[in-house]
């Protein structure tokens, strides 16, 4: 099967056998097909769109183009929760020990910030000594003895979508429905899990900035994962201001603990309550969303949850400790408060702006290659919709010796809106598709 | 200027600023963009088009970059004919006789054979000792002396064109009007004319198979060479069956020296002078192409187009005594006869099915990368719409020892259907735009 026929065929609009599908998979694989080759594809596919049918063939193409986890030796039903990424958005941490604490099994495979939004990884290696490069025998040791692994994409897993996505990236065919779903779906198929909750992040801080593309997109992912043998629901819930009140990974880390000590910002908790609840039923463990509700409640106000975040944080040796003990985490040398320029009520809190403010203190990344720095970032002082006196600090910015300082300012200045009336409140969940 | 921007624009169906396309075309030049972001961009100008401007500054950039010769130092309007190619398609070799004959100046860069399409420059070196890779020197000294420069597309010349149509081929965006266009006209602006004739085949045999596509490209090319300076007149020309009786090299350079000799088949003498003519009135010799429709046929019956052609020969290295004598020619050793299995009427010639014979003989490439074999092809006997008696030979296969000969005899017999009833003829120019 020659590679210029098969693009033809998608350029021409015509619909892709599994055959052809799986000949462009391969080739991104093995490298069969020149990189201008697969480029050229990928444009055609962005443009000409895919069916569910042939989106669902891609997505099992990708997760069969590597190795692909079976974990039915470890006892449990195997759940997880993905996240098209946002800022300060750190539900992972929360609910993972939420749902093993309930006696359901999450094998978490997280990517790294980029840009203005945050990574699972680098918020979890903020914790000294954790580590989140585990070989498979470690992977499932601690999925047998904790419930709960956090890892990065290992080298074996969907070798097509690491090309894929490398290209994406150059040739500005990130944002199209079907290779969005593959992409992820393909990762949490190869992780062997039987459950997924989708949290698609919509709003200014959210790739999927309008209702319609994250509705697709939602849409999308429930009809593929399905097709796959995958249950799935996916929510699209609100990031036009960031979630809970930390920015910045040894930051959000301590906002996580507070969660799950029964004192974290009201959204946070609540949007981790609502996930993990979902993922709890669909490991049935729970007759409906209800129970499961009241089960996830209990083992956050008993202290089984928070108890499962320090196993999970010694299993991948990092130190328990931080716990109890903030400080054990790294913290920036210095500060900086934003202050009220009128009095007022906050009615824009831009979390664009504000994820890029944090990147630009170091807590993220401008490039893939770029290193992060642990300790800084921000705290909102303020949310959406509070009430603010002139000159009340509104975010507090944890920076280290200036680095990034001015700028990240500037940004945090246009991030904000005082308006004169109090806002009526945007919903957390914007809708809920399964 | 980031490549990923500049293809988001493209993908996304705006139109590109002439900075946007012309770090494109530098990337192409200069290998500043990856191939898989070159071929991205290809796509998406594919699916999403050009506007006339877009297309006129992509030309333009193509052209400049790399050498554009200046020929104001050679006295004389220099004009120049193209065709999009076809079986049997010799005009060039005719044309430019009778052209230069006339006055004007023909500096021709020429491509090579592919598929079933023949090329100028095969044809042209199966003349012994015929150079067409002539150095700018003695490109200019044949064009000063004799009027006419027949070459290949030298290395400098539009090295964005050479690298962007290289990906096309194998990524499936060559079918494209902006791109064709810019990959025609930029090689022809960096000629140094001043007046091009654009001969758009238009059949079974030719790129283009509809009528509708073939005006297209046709309309385009007039725009675009247009906006660039050029006077340009464009022909969609009858490419269903064959041009005149010969398919194959040296078998085509004998028709050609027949035709300047006054004694062609009607259908090519007829289609060489009226694109001759037009070059003719293009270059200001004639006040309008009634006269210089005279001025041409009045140098093919004189004998001045013959000797022209002859002096072109010998000035590019090739022996004159061809024109006299055509066993200097290469021939081929067999022969073997398509007779007809009906009487009736030839009412179909398959240009493309015959062109493809031929390749199989050895008289063109499969890739660009074969050699051919200058003395094989076809000639045919009979014309469409000519009267056949069972039995009578149709075409004539001159083949080197049965190479191909079995296969071409089944695509030659594919192409040959013998109706009851005399065809209406087809017109031999289906329209002019200018």
């Amino acid at each position: 099967m020659r590679a210029q026929d098969v693009i033809r065929k998608k350029r021409d609009g015509l619909s892709l056998s599994a055959q052809e599908i799986a000949a462009f998979v391969q080739a991104a694989a093995h490298g069969t097909w020149a990189d201008y080759q697969l480029s050229a594809m990928l444009m055609a596919i962005f443009l000409k769109g895919m069916n569910a049918e042939e989106s669902a063939t891609l997505t099992r193409a990708m997760a069969d183009s590597g190795k692909r986890l079976n974990l039915d030796d470890i006892p449990g039903v195997k759940v997880d929760k993905h996240s098209t990424g946002g800022v300060g958005d750190k539900t992972s941490m929360i609910l993972a020990p939420l749902v093993a604490a309930c006696g359901a099994i999450v094998p978490m495979m997280s990517g790294r910030g980029l840009g203005h939004t945050g990574g699972t990884l680098d918020k979890l290696e903020s914790i000294p000594g954790f580590r989140v490069n585990l070989s498979e025998a470690e992977f499932r040791s601690c999925l047998k003895s904790v419930g709960i692994g956090m890892i990065g994409q290992t080298v074996d897993v969907a070798p097509a979508d690491k090309k894929l996505y490398a290209l994406r990236d150059v040739t500005s065919t990130v944002e199209s429905i079907p290779l969005i779903t593959a992409s992820i779906l393909s990762k949490k198929l190869a992780e062997g899990i039987s459950g997924l909750v989708m949290d698609v992040k919509c709003g200014r801080g959210a790739f999927m900035k309008s209702r319609s593309d994250a509705a697709a997109l939602a849409r999308s992912i429930v009809r593929v994962g399905t097709d796959n043998g995958l249950r799935v629901q996916a929510l699209i819930t609100n990031m036009n201001a960031p979630l809970g009140n930390a920015i910045g990974n040894a930051l959000e880390i301590i906002e996580c603990i507070q969660t799950l000590q029964g004192h974290g910002p009201k959204d946070l908790e609540e949007l981790s309550i609502l996930l993990a609840s979902k993922m709890v039923f669909m490991a049935q463990i729970a007759p409906d969303e209800a129970a499961a509700e009241i089960a996830v409640r209990k083992v956050l106000a008993n202290g089984t949850a928070l108890q499962k975040f320090r196993e999970m944080v010694q299993a991948q040796g990092g130190d328990p400790a931080i716990v109890d003990h903030a400080k054990l985490l790294p913290h920036a040398p210095d500060r900086h408060e934003i202050l009220a320029q009128s009095t007022g009520f906050i009615q824009e809190l831009d979390a664009e702006e504000l994820g890029i403010a944090g990147m630009l203190l170091g807590a993220g990344r401008q490039r893939a290659e770029d290193c992060v720095d642990h300790a800084v970032g921000l705290i909102l002082k303020k949310k959406l919709g509070d009430a603010v006196q002139q000159g009340e600090p509104i975010i507090e910015i944890h920076h280290r010796a200036e680095k990034g300082l001015a700028e990240a300012t500037s940004r945090i200045r246009h991030a904000i809106f005082i308006g004169d009336n109090p806002l009526s409140a945007e919903p957390l969940v914007w809708e809920t598709i399964s």
